[in-house]
């Protein structure tokens, strides 16, 4: 497989980096292409704005969303954003390796997202409106490819459990999951999380890590993803909101998340989705 | 009041930054002092690195909550992280008004958090451990404060409700609001959300949101706040994990929310809470 690494650590010694670089090495003994993004390394741009779009004319008002998608169309995207856009599409997997800072992704990742994640091509994919809702949320132009979350965590183990008073970490973590990489198409493992990480870790505990690390890089191609719903197979209706007999019983952002019970759809190709929405490719 | 205003967006002649103009105004008009953090204006940096840290000795490794706690104790913080930590002191309330890009904070906006929000201050105070964590999640530094937050969103409200497809805002929120705001004290206000905008708002759309933040604005200091739960009065066990007779039925992030039937409790003010755990706040 072709993994691209995105790591977010300003430190090359912490634990953080220590993961990637094991990450890394790991992955290469495997046999797999492992392109790294070391966002701090890089001096990473992290805030979209009117540099990102070197076509845009002076004095011209800034409109983001449609900047970034005639930027994408016209191939005037600033350099770091199609370098990075490339990366993604040589990936067949993804690792995003950061620390949870402030119950999310460091800025300067963040930035990763709302740069690179370019309109026409991540998102307003296929046409939005009347019964359905554009491409998008398991269907769309990353379909195929899976991402591993990798996420040093400062806290205990319970207080990210399911009832812990941080919030369960599969719902802080919702917005990146199934908000950035499940919208366009990508699949997501589970993420693995590193709980109760100090300024010391020792020996045995960071041999211990790299061992379920390691399980979890044996299995990227093949472990489980989580099983979001798709938008666009009938568990939503005409305003995507969750049909009421689907996890009739769950208050919280699980319910998108399909069930034993439910069927298991089939997702079309991104061209198949194009078509059945008579979109030419090209269009895009 | 004292109005602290926080502004993320690229574009001056945005609709988001039409609406922060117009907060400020109507601010201003109403007798509150208010000042603007106009984070691009700013050219506030996003990313937390090493950088931040004046005093941190060449080479030494970068364990970046000991070197922001240090930086803090020893008055050696970044001039920007200082500045800022002094408006939210001055601040009775704070406004957060931003577009909402893939379902969260502009990387600009969670850079502030990531890099104001220093340990010591919003986080690191009190005693972590034992029966209890440390003080934090209604109580706090920044205690007696509010939050309001204002954001533009271009997806349709239904699709933000509590089954949306993009799940429901205040769960996306949630990081925000409970892990960045009500952590170190803040009362935080039910947000205001501005669906489906797009590139152009009628001026009759557009007095229809000028009115909607006018009264929220007119009830910035009286409005009922998010009802979330105090970590330290009972509602949680030792580990920080919800006691299961509270919300027993939630199976998401609402479940940290306070129910009509329980109890309110009073909370206590920092120094009494220092006291009790036995710090000295000058051990702070």
């Amino acid at each position: 497989m072709n993994v691209l690494v995105l790591h977010a650590h300003p430190e090359p010694r912490s634990l953080t980096s220590s993961l990637k670089n094991f990450a890394v090495s790991a992955l290469e003994r495997a046999g797999h292409e492992v392109r790294v993004s070391d966002l701090y390394a890089m001096k990473w741009k992290a805030t979209l704005d009117i540099d990102d779009f070197p076509a845009h004319a002076d004095g011209e008002r800034l409109y983001p969303t449609q900047a970034s998608g005639r930027a994408f169309a016209t191939k005037q995207q600033a350099a770091d954003v199609s370098a990075e856009q490339e990366k993604v599409i040589w990936a067949d997997a993804l690792i995003l390796n950061f620390p949870l800072w402030w119950y999310g992704m460091p800025a300067i990742l963040k930035g990763w997202f709302d740069r690179v994640w370019a309109a026409g091509w991540a998102y307003d994919v296929g046409r939005h409106g009347g019964s359905r809702w554009g491409i998008r949320f398991g269907e769309g132009t990353l379909q195929g490819k899976r991402a591993l979350l990798v996420t040093t965590i400062g806290g205990r183990a319970p207080q990210y459990g399911p009832r812990g008073v941080n919030g369960h970490l599969d719902d802080l973590l919702f917005p990146l999951t199934h908000g950035c990489l499940f919208y366009p198409g990508i699949d997501v493992l589970p993420p693995l999380a590193f709980f109760s990480v100090g300024n010391r870790v020792s020996p045995a505990d960071y041999e211990a890590m790299c061992a379920r690390l390691q399980a979890r890089l044996d299995t990227l191609a093949t472990a489980a993803v989580t099983p979001f719903r798709p938008q666009n197979y009938g568990d939503y209706d005409a305003s995507q909101v969750l049909l009421p007999h689907l996890s009739p019983a769950a208050t919280g952002l699980s319910m998108h998340q399909r069930m034993h019970a439910d069927p298991v759809p089939v997702i079309r190709s991104l061209s198949e989705s194009l078509q059945l929405e008579g979109c030419a490719a090209e269009e895009r």
